[in-house]
């Protein structure tokens, strides 16, 4: 998988988030991820002052999250983002969490998120076009979207 | 959709769990998912007892979370929970969080679940026979499965 062209996000285990397994408590990754969501908007510049002036923000609709390894208190994690599809107002963003401690990733997620402007009622908006542009920029080619893996699947149990 | 045959588990809303757009933050529906996951565990046995005479737990696979409407500030939260499937070692839990405000469900999840024990190396494990047979006979029919939607799915922007 070729580097992102986004900058990671670092995330330093706080004592709580470990829970009775003795791991990091798997809604945790899940804050991480929303903290990075919130990096790579600064990066695009769907940023602090871009939300006050145009009461626009992107909203989460749909998170998944794999689980591949134990991420320990002692370990730190890093985010790599990319953007793995976008339109004029949805973004797709894939995610790898890497531990210091193993090579491969110890967490894998996808992200849909809605830009939406939060007037008296809150409605789905078009990027502004610059960012529109920059989104588009910074999508995956086919080939590179086809290796981020695993892909975002049904949940089932399959019978073995 | 057919009440839970488990006792549902009710979350408040901390006030740091509300993030810049005003609502709570999406990795929080996911901790609260986690503690209700937790609070599952104790109404099919296993409990912290359980867990520290067997050295057994659950390791989370993999979460899919539908975001449907914002939670406020001032809004509490009830999750209801359904096991979808299970077989000798794994458990497919379905969620239906609701807030006070309206009728509809403000979020949906799936969690697939795996039983491990945690020796040196943490292995998969099958369920003692009870909680197996427990789980079977908490397992939704194949209507009522039907009826808990939207289901899971691989996550695109399809073109419109």
């Amino acid at each position: 998988m070729s580097k992102s062209m986004l900058k990671p996000y670092r995330a330093r285990i706080e004592p709580e988030w470990i829970d009775y397994n003795g791991h990091l408590r798997d809604a945790y990754y899940g804050l991480v991820l929303s903290y990075a969501t919130d990096d790579l908007m600064d990066q695009v510049g769907l940023d602090a002052a871009y939300r006050a002036s145009t009461r626009c923000t992107l909203y989460t609709l749909e998170v998944h999250i794999h689980y591949l390894h134990e991420v320990k208190s002692t370990d730190d994690l890093e985010v790599e983002s990319w953007v793995l599809d976008c339109d004029r107002k949805r973004l797709l963003v894939g995610s790898k969490f890497h531990g210091a401690l193993r090579a491969e990733p110890v967490a894998v997620a996808e992200s849909m998120l809605l830009h939406v402007r939060q007037a008296e009622q809150v409605a789905s908006a078009s990027f502004p076009v610059a960012i529109a542009e920059l989104l588009a920029a910074l999508k995956l080619d086919a080939e590179a979207r086809a290796q981020f893996g695993p892909s975002s699947r049904k949940l089932e149990l399959q019978r073995r």
